[in-house]
């Protein structure tokens, strides 16, 4: 597997991608679609394959690995609504003329190459294949070794789609990690890294190259119910933000309680949530007194991302200790005040340094689609380039134009 | 010298200073510019044992090294020209309300503790410390060890300046490599790391470090001569993109020329800048043909970033040959068409990857000031976050916030 050739290849094709047109893009889209709703057959017995060599993965792990007829319509849906997001590419982002007479703009172009390195769940190859062509970016595939056939059928697919443009789209059909070592030493081609997996490959991604990396640490996500909030809605943000979904990253992991407050709130919100999912709680000795069925926790303890249905909380003595909390046992992802008195609110959003941070409402609306910036490849967590959902703008860089007619410096 | 403590410090105060008045910042600057001003012995004195130290030095090292009255003054007139340029922070990027009533604002925030590495030109101590104070970040200094002494009394006088928000400037006082290797594994407290200084340094840092760098590459600038080009005003356009002062990275590199008026350009141009600068001049088969004092260099040769009175010439087939030239030798840093034919130039424009890319004019003027962008901390030839000059507010990122009255996600 010549994992340099293939970078070199989208490094190449990419020059000619960049300048592409709307309307040639939306129709590669559309192509796109059409071919994984016919294609899905062959498409299905891949993954029936991986289904079978995967027997012994966990139920969450076969589930991310499964598709179904209906998954594959998703996914092509998912492309189709594509078509319709405005163009990242070509906004002017900035335009002046100098006293000289010199004309510059600022205009969004394409990143160039992207790599994506992904786990074991199928529909990513397609997402972040679309969303790069969208964007004009060509992209360079490795996914995870449990899902190999299913991606190969489904990068294939893609490829075929884009006929002659079909370099745009590279797959690393590769299952050692030998390859993902390449493709991390890739610098001369591929412009951007983008992880989408757990700790350890992030962690092994950033060891091991020079080449920037959009990053998503998991998401310790704190509500803070500050005195004055009003406790009939804090309860349901707070259900809402622990229950609806709790596998993601932008569900709560940490709830912070006023003492004022904490012997009203925390006795209902922890009993309903108790009795509707058996959530499991953990805390400081003062939420314990408050809630016994409490297992008591260190401050190492709050660093922890439960993805389930079990909650850290903590009694707090105000605003300045709950924006220190977050401050330090946070990890810049998303973060809630609950309150009616808005200089608190204020105080809370210039303090807190997180890249979504929210008044009265759950942080469960962390998301592309729920901002009304259409699809997302990652939400990132580094505050370089791209903080929070990583859309298609967030899939451009800029380039400055200087229009003269013979200016030279003095 | 505990370097984590240090960077630990300027992280707990970057949180204070991130939310700090414009007004509160340029009283800073003030302060700080006039103790530039009245400290000045105190400062020359320090210089005088680094310059007595670096006896050994090349010429050119020992006048970067070199800080006298004029250069003092000129630094803290630097850093009064950045009270009036306006505050990055607090900027709305964006602004909307989705259906649901969510308020959604996009706001410029500080990036938090910004990390400079460099070598022996001292100015860059108070120029980057007072960036960083105007954008709300905190810095860390490392400057290299020739200029230990005038770093330390510089960053002396800062600290001082700033009383009892001293620790928003921390200076890494120390001579061994191992302190940069420190700063380099500080990713808990360092959110990015600027070098300044060759490509061996840069290379180091990207090896060694997991926080994100924002990295300029020398400039390997090109020229590219069309044939429609207005030949008097294009050889006014090299020859000042040439001779200005050389040794900058947005001087340019590689002339090239198209075959059609290279018979006519060459000798002209060339001759010029070898009576004016005794200019050296290396390229194909083709310029030598033309201009018999050309020595020849193969493929890798044009690679070369010769910062001096030194040029690569090469003949061309038309703007696809350019392109593609400067796709494969340059370093994305500032590349120009001249030319008379908006075509050709729209196409010079789309299909050159570069931070900065210029129609009829000379690529000195790439440069904060020039683009009237304010001063800058590096020149930027990566893609990701900032490309081309990295100002003021290319040291701010954003944060989003979500204004709600209870919205839950369904």
């Amino acid at each position: 597997m010549d994992v340099f050739t293939l970078c070199e290849k989208a490094k190449l094709a990419s020059i000619r991608l960049s300048s592409t047109t709307t309307e040639q893009k939306n129709a590669w889209l559309l192509s796109i679609a059409d071919a994984l709703d016919n294609r899905v057959d062959e498409i299905l017995s891949s993954n029936a394959i991986d289904m079978a060599r995967g027997e012994n993965l966990s139920p969450v792990m076969r589930d991310r690995l499964l598709l179904t007829r209906e998954r594959v319509a998703r996914i092509s849906d998912g492309v189709r609504d594509l078509v319709s997001l405005p163009d990242p590419v070509g906004r002017v982002l900035s335009h002046h003329v100098q006293k000289d007479g010199l004309d510059i703009t600022r205009v969004s172009v394409p990143i160039g190459v992207v790599g994506v390195i992904y786990e074991a769940r199928p529909n990513v190859t397609v997402d972040v294949a679309t969303l790069c062509i969208k964007s004009g970016n060509c992209v360079v595939l490795r996914g995870g070794k449990d899902a190999i056939n299913t991606n190969r059928a489904l990068a294939k697919v893609v490829k075929e789609a884009l006929g002659e443009w079909s370099e745009c789209v590279q797959f690393i059909d590769d299952e050692t990690r030998e390859s993902t070592g390449l493709l991390l030493k890739a610098d001369k081609y591929v412009d951007v890294i983008i992880p989408r997996g757990g700790e350890k490959l992030k962690e092994y991604i950033l060891q091991n190259t020079k080449i920037p990396v959009i990053c998503s640490a998991g998401g310790v996500c704190h509500t803070y119910v500050e005195k004055t909030a009003d406790l009939k809605k804090a309860k349901e943000i707070v259900k809402n933000a622990k229950l609806q979904r709790p596998s993601v990253c932008n569900a709560l992991e940490t709830l912070l309680v006023d003492e004022e407050v904490a012997e009203e709130f925390l006795p209902v919100v922890l009993s309903e949530m108790k009795a509707e999912k058996n959530i499991r709680v953990y805390g400081d000795e003062a939420t314990k007194a408050i809630y016994p069925d409490t297992e008591i926790i260190d401050e190492e303890g709050y660093n922890t991302e439960y993805l389930d249905y079990a909650l850290s909380v903590k009694v707090v003595s105000g605003v300045e200790e709950a924006i220190s909390h977050i401050n330090t046992h946070g990890t810049k992802h998303s973060d809630a005040i609950l309150t009616e008195d808005m200089c608190k609110a204020e105080k809370f959003i210039l303090s807190v340094d997180t890249a979504d941070v929210y008044v009265n409402a759950s942080t469960r609306f962390t998301d592309g689609y729920e901002f009304g910036l259409g699809a997302e490849v990652a939400i990132s967590t580094q505050k370089l380039h791209a903080r929070g959902p990583v859309g298609l703008n967030e899939l451009t860089t800029y380039k400055t134009i200087i229009r003269g007619n013979g200016q030279i410096r003095k």
